[in-house]
């Protein structure tokens, strides 16, 4: 099952604001749905987010073949559903690229991408479970924070591609998963995918996983990225900073899973990354929130990046650049 | 106003589940109503916790004052009611030790340890803000974590009480209340006292506390405690342990506001403090949860204890043992 495919001549996504609870497939046949479904976190996830952005651009494409402003108006709002994830902005303009082609070139570029996402998600599980325990040994435990599974890619995943595969390899020795606030994907989607694969797992609110660290629970954390900066800067979901600095602290590896559509080059550090500010309304009725739904990891707190081409070892100096 | 009293034979307290919706008292007659009302939260943070506790060997000298056996019972049904706060089974074993004075040396022994934590708040309160004007300089920008206000107390607070003042002072730039998972305490208890004092605060989800430190938008961390071990170490709400990892990366102070009644030299360090866990329903519906009520956090992250006797500054070596 797909989190978001090309299907009939619409955009299938499965909704996840309506999981657990619900298996929910909602079909997307403009562009202003696809962006309402983005904003709403109907679909979520970096990978995923570049599939929806190229898939946009096809649905635009189809709609407004006759009219270039309006097709110029439609890439925009695309782009820029979202400012924090490069994947998004990048999938739409490599999609973007092929317009003068028509709107059935730019479908196929739309469903490449797709597909490049699909094999990297392979991958990245296998590179990612083979560094696991080459860093922690016989059935480590593992803390995960968001969402990275097959809901975040299109199948398979991101780092929790890799704990399925440590699970099918029969090296895995526990699972807790970040229940990640305000939205909740560790505690709604990560449990749902988990349970699924039956793999065993607890959650735990997000501000206890230093402390599992620290009581030695947990043997590494591994988490996903919405951006990887050209200094190894990782920006992804809030709460991901704390853990690094849980997991310094207690000495553990600190591990980010992604593909390369999230390193972007050209993007020096993460100051110069708009982090988005979803609104108080999300976090709590009572007051007024400051609601940054992403933090900054410094490079030097990652042990990691694991890509479907490669392993960075930022603990040994190595570059994103390569 | 006050969260927790004695009047007319009866322990009134603010019941701190219904708020922020509902100002609601309840009545306890019984010394199972009052371990019920300390087991579901209804009454809550150390010192409160510790006068509760006298109140309840009070209520228990009055109703088995014929039966030495059922007396000893109900005292310690009182102080096991929660493991983690000292504040309870010391509160409790004071009143105990007037039993044999009868019922109403016991009571006056328990309205006395309500009358020093009354006046605890406010020399806490002068001290903390002292302390905060001399690390900080002008209107500093304050993260809280859980409920430190009257709520926890009698009247007035610890680490909330020094904002108070702070703001009584016209010398406070800021607070983000730090929303405290699983129970939200900070959304719900701190905004609501906030609120009644006329201060502007902002919620944050808890795992973002790091990243605004990260992002200079907090210049202290300020905090309570519900058992200060002998070496300094710290047993607060879930959370504090990684607010204090980023009020170290990021070079600013973490202070701790506390009355004397937390502070337990009979325990060496944070390693032997039994800490609760408050099993999953409290987390989440769709798993099991790991969920631990408290954490440690080592007295090296811990730049002063504030008590109404003292300014520990265990940045600068200082010992608790006085």
């Amino acid at each position: 099952m797909r989190t978001i495919d090309w299907v009939d001549g619409a955009v299938e996504i499965i909704d996840q604001t309506a999981l657990p609870g619900e298996l929910r497939v909602l079909r997307l046949h403009t562009v202003g749905e696809l962006v309402a479904a983005i904003q709403s976190l109907a679909v979520r996830g970096a990978p995923a987010l570049g599939v929806a952005g190229a898939f946009g651009v096809a649905l635009a494409a189809r709609a407004h073949a006759d009219d270039p402003g309006a097709l110029r108006t439609a890439v925009q709002r695309i782009e820029t559903a979202r400012p924090t994830a490069v994947n998004l902005a990048r999938g739409a303009r490599r999609a973007a690229l092929l317009l003068p082609s028509g709107p059935d070139a730019v479908l196929a570029e739309a469903c490449a991408i797709r597909d490049e996402e699909i094999a990297a998600s392979d991958s990245m599980a296998a590179r990612g479970a083979d560094l696991v325990a080459e860093l922690c040994g016989d059935r480590p435990r593992l803390l995960t924070h968001c969402n990275t599974g097959g809901l975040c890619a299109v199948v398979g995943g991101t780092a929790l591609g890799v704990v399925g595969e440590l699970h099918r390899r029969g090296n895995l020795g526990g699972v807790v998963a970040s229940e990640t606030r305000p939205l909740l994907q560790g505690a709604r989607l990560t449990t749902w995918e988990l349970s699924r694969w039956g793999v065993e797992h607890r959650v735990a609110v997000d501000s206890a996983g230093p402390f599992l660290m620290a009581r030695r629970e947990v043997d590494a954390v591994i988490l996903g990225a919405d951006r990887i900066c050209a200094n190894g800067d990782v920006i992804n979901k809030i709460g991901t900073y704390s853990h690094a600095l849980g997991a310094r602290r207690a000495g553990i590896p600190f591990i980010v899973v992604a593909p390369e559509s999230t390193v972007d080059l050209s993007t020096g550090g993460g100051a110069e990354v708009e982090i988005e500010d979803r609104g108080s309304a999300e976090v709590t009725q009572w007051a007024e929130a400051v609601n940054p739904a992403f933090d900054i990891t410094p490079f030097d707190l990652v042990t990691a990046v694991v890509t479907e081409r490669r392993v960075v070892r930022l603990d040994r100096g190595d570059q994103m650049k390569s």
